[in-house]
């Protein structure tokens, strides 16, 4: 397995990265910087996690699953918290998170 | 300028680092391995410029185009690398260097 | 060059990476998030560059050059920034911020 | 739990990140760079994640424990496969990947 059996996956992890990132960034530019605090720290962890998911997804590691289970449960509670605000970059970063975890999931051979 | 801006460039970031982390692995199960050991640092690095200029842009930094014109010397180095090598991995990988050396380029103005 | 010749500066990029990371993540826990926006973008953004450069350094890559003299100019903004707040996490990433500038200056052969 | 308390376990994915990539570009200019395949693999695969173990604790990420259990396995792995060669960045990797493994078991609750 690699590359591309985990294609999907892979693309996946890295879109939801840098809308994490680009709605963390966001996030501090809006009128209310306090209400979207805990958005922000999800955002940071799951950009990491879904960054080092790709990675080691893309060299074919045999501990790709493993992180990926983690990069859905991170996903996942990142989704959730975006849910939770109507700014665009928190909707488009909601549907991103969960999207990514369904993969993840789908990847880790947990039905969806 | 941010993420739906450089929306091109950085897509073009994240599929050449995460078909550079392919490539290098790649190498090192080819039976030549030897012949490969400038491809596997290149990749290397390669792939850790990507990332880290597809984060920046997604955080609309000012710093963006900055790491973007790094970006696009160090793929140009690898996709020529990469060129010299007839297996898959290698030619996909050449494709991916040379597209992402081109957005890096045309992102930073410079004419590709 | 490589890994031991730059050990240092490998070091203060790290140290700086991780506790940039702490105070973005401490920032949004702060009673008045909006007074710390800035300061979570630039830690953000000090963190991705400083991974990176200690990345391409601890390869020995020939572009660790390049990418620090971007990275000393992240840490000076990011470092002058976490000077304006009197948190301690501001005041340690300012800190670090600073040396890690310095470090990357001395190694690219910048009189800091 | 954060940056503070979890220090020792940050400062040894860190170290053992950025000395699993001088490894990896060492072994590709080695005589016999194919005897150094699975090493160079594996390197970067624990460069990988330990780099993003470090990130999430020094967030503070309710994940890190998580994260740091796969990467007790990576480094043990990557440890023992470098403990094999007796070249320095060999054995420096390998002191490296073990102490990481030890703080990343420790971190997560299991006697090392």
């Amino acid at each position: 397995m690699g590359y591309h059996e985990w294609k999907n996956c892979i693309d996946a992890c890295l879109k939801c990265a840098s809308i994490c990132n680009h709605c963390a960034s966001s996030c501090t530019q809006e009128e209310d910087v306090k209400m979207m605090a805990r958005c922000i720290e999800l955002d940071m962890q799951c950009a990491a996690i879904c960054y080092s998911a790709a990675q080691l997804m893309s060299m074919g590691s045999s501990f790709a699953q493993d992180i990926c289970r983690i990069c859905a449960d991170i996903c996942q509670q990142c989704g959730d918290e975006c849910s939770n605000h109507h700014t665009q970059h928190c909707q488009e970063c909601a549907d991103a998170c969960k999207a990514c975890a369904e993969e993840c999931r789908r990847m880790t051979g947990v039905a969806a």
